[in-house]
């Protein structure tokens, strides 16, 4: 059972200005949720669930509260157009140390406004054992719903950090910059490197032009065909398994 | 204006029933609708656009039949969450030969059902040259109007070709054939090939074992983070930036 104030609350959670002020985000399906109960940075404070999950689930109350909820209720707080036994809120991952950048490889991202490659380039980052990604301040939220759910459990794992990257790389220029461009050094026949911040630019504006500047090492992609661009998170993966 | 037996119409085509029935699909935006316009094996039959975007389109009515819509109706009949100026009624692109599977590089989709995947698969597909890709008859419909947008103008490149996929890789045994698995060769350290079928598989469950029984060279993209498993456009993507 789930009263007014709370399906409220859960909705409103699909609203950035609401996260922020609870300092709280949603996760759902049974996979997602799991993976984040055993996340340590993931402190999950309420379950909404179905009764058959929670008869699967019965250590989840150590760890959360869990409320029982119809099918119909979940559907009400739902962010998925098929909902899928469990709703989690969960309060926003806490890192314990300052970000790193020397002697890592990071990534900037320059404006990823579509929740599905934010999710997506997050998971990417996780495969390739990428600790940290700054963002520029207009990129989506990672507390997205939708960002959560692409990212399928990555963001416990890579730290997404909002912040102005013109500046983080001018503070940095001692570290190499890599930015994708139309004609730059191949990827594919660059060295493997073990520092450096790769940068992400917008899919259809690429990298602003302040930090284009900036970068050192400019690559390409190479393609024979006639697409015009690839799909951001697509790029950030080809990038990432040919330099690390 | 536009009638409402169009308006029905062009939302039928929403379905893939509809679209296969009617021989058409859909295609959004006036970036997507230019490409098409001047892709030569695209045939479209109407174009259904605001005034502006028939005012700078002078041409277009040597190509097709121009009718003119107010906002409103065009957000009748878009499948976009916001509509952008144009929507074409296109025929279903015909191709002249038989798709070639030997002395080129093709893909092999098994089971690939999100629309937005599918699509990016096809800009991948594009950008690297390759010309052709099967895939499996459960697979997303390529005119499905989420694929037709996320594929960027590359399906009218790409061919896609629903077919019974072991079959075609039983009849092709003397062709090379690529399968992703958890502990193949490392994809980074392989030689670069201009024959071969890529099979890709579906996300949770991977391809499928009684084709992993034809694959001849199993192949891994070695991570060292802890994700699962890569977006299957994404793992796309990194495999034929090695091999190709």
């Amino acid at each position: 059972m789930i009263t007014k104030n709370q399906i409220k609350y859960i909705q409103s959670l699909g609203q950035k200005k609401s996260r922020d002020e609870e300092n709280c985000f949603i996760a759902e399906t049974p996979k997602l949720v799991s993976e984040l109960l055993t996340a340590s940075n993931c402190s999950i404070l309420q379950l909404y669930a179905l009764k058959e999950w929670i008869g699967e689930h019965a250590n989840a109350k150590d760890q959360a509260e869990v409320i029982e909820v119809s099918a119909v209720e979940l559907e009400k707080i739902s962010q998925l157009t098929t909902p899928n036994r469990v709703l989690a809120v969960i309060k926003k991952i806490e890192w314990k140390n300052a970000p790193v950048v020397k002697g890592e490889i990071s990534l900037a991202l320059d404006t990823i406004q579509d929740p599905g490659n934010m999710g997506t380039i997050i998971r990417v980052a996780d495969w390739f054992g990428v600790k940290t990604m700054f963002c520029s301040a207009d990129c989506v939220d990672v507390y997205n719903p939708k960002v959560v759910q692409a990212s399928m459990g990555s963001i416990s794992r890579v730290r997404v950090e909002y912040m102005d990257i013109l500046s983080l790389l001018k503070e940095n220029n001692d570290i190499r910059m890599y930015a994708a461009v139309l004609n730059g050094r191949d990827i594919t026949e660059m060295e493997k490197v073990d520092e450096g911040i790769i940068v992400i630019g917008n899919e259809s504006k690429g990298v602003n032009e302040e930090i284009l500047k900036l970068a050192n090492v400019q690559i390409t992609i190479p393609g024979k065909g006639k697409a015009e661009s690839l799909n951001a998170a697509v790029a950030t993966g080809i990038i990432l398994s040919h330099l690390l």
